[in-house]
């Protein structure tokens, strides 16, 4: 069972994510938690290059340091953890490129999608859950937290307009969560998601 | 007009490029020099992630880090360049990971190709000198440098003949050398090409 969360900053993917892993774990579930980029030595190198804003690149070499950190990430840890009956959940996955630097920054969701293909291999989430919220609210979550300065409020707009136009396309993966609900609430959403996808397997 | 330099290590490609670059000059063209993986700044920082013998990483990965610092150099250095009537001389460029990562490391040549589409655009050399060497004669060349330990002569043996390979089906871009002559005579055959290429132009 491999599951991705998605979302703008600020929308609380970590919260849900440590309330989810946690829920797992006591039913003895094996779990493995990853994020991107990162989560392998060499992706966490590339996550250092992409994450410093000194770095002003362009958004093909973005898209193409992302898949490199996707693909190590992808053949090191989640094909192998899979393999061995772990259940995986990543913070961020494909969903974010193609938002990101396919809609958000305009080279195209094919031309994105495309590129990943030797990244993913047949690798697809069973389940991703997208924390969907209001950039405004957001920026103000986020405001205590001194983040989201350097990007600007319409990026996110598209990016929020990318994340829900992937799920029309993808209703059975993508699930769409509330995310200005209440912690308690969204994650009861998506406890319930997770429940249904998985069935049998987990209760 | 726009030249790469293509060939394994020890085959002297440092050695031309500074040749023809100094001959181009003293012509009083403008001429930029650049090699790959680097030139930019992320770009050098990407280098530093490939060329660290720690990082063992997938063949994928490698194939997207060549593209991102690729991608980078287009945008930022090279079509810059070109634009500007410049002639622009690449210590290796696509051929490299056509036949480093599709043909030596298996991924393929036609995924590396299309994984580098978005970074070149409609760029393509106008020629490229593949200084042909085999491995056992750059290996007795590199013993002094302590280098071409970590690779094993069948890896280059793989490389050499998927140059050549390369060289067979664009036999119009992809000029053949032999690089185990003199350096002088090598130089000649180099300036020979190139004089070829830019014909009036040039001269």
């Amino acid at each position: 069972m491999f599951i991705t969360f998605e979302g703008i900053d600020g929308s609380g993917k970590t919260t849900q994510i440590k309330l989810i892993s946690d829920f797992i774990k006591n039913l003895k579930y094996g779990i493995i938690l990853v994020r991107e980029p990162g989560s392998t030595p060499v992706s966490e190198k590339i996550r250092e290059i992409l994450l410093d804003k000194e770095n002003a690149m362009a958004p093909e070499t973005e898209a193409y340091l992302y898949a490199a950190s996707r693909a190590e990430l992808v053949k090191k840890v989640i094909k192998p953890a899979l393999d061995k009956g772990n259940i995986v959940i990543c913070d961020r996955f494909l969903d974010s490129s193609l938002v990101y630097q396919g809609i958000a920054r305009g080279l195209g969701l094919q031309a994105v999608y495309q590129l990943n293909t030797m990244a993913l291999g047949d690798l697809k989430p069973d389940v991703t859950i997208l924390l969907d919220l209001d950039p405004m609210v957001a920026k103000a979550r986020l405001k205590k937290l001194d983040r989201l300065e350097s990007e600007q409020l319409d990026f996110y707009r598209k990016v929020r307009e990318g994340y829900l136009y992937l799920a029309d396309r993808e209703p059975e993966r993508i699930k769409v969560v509330d995310a200005a609900q209440g912690v308690q609430q969204v994650f009861e959403d998506v406890l319930s998601i997770i429940k249904n996808k998985m069935g049998r397997r987990l209760l």
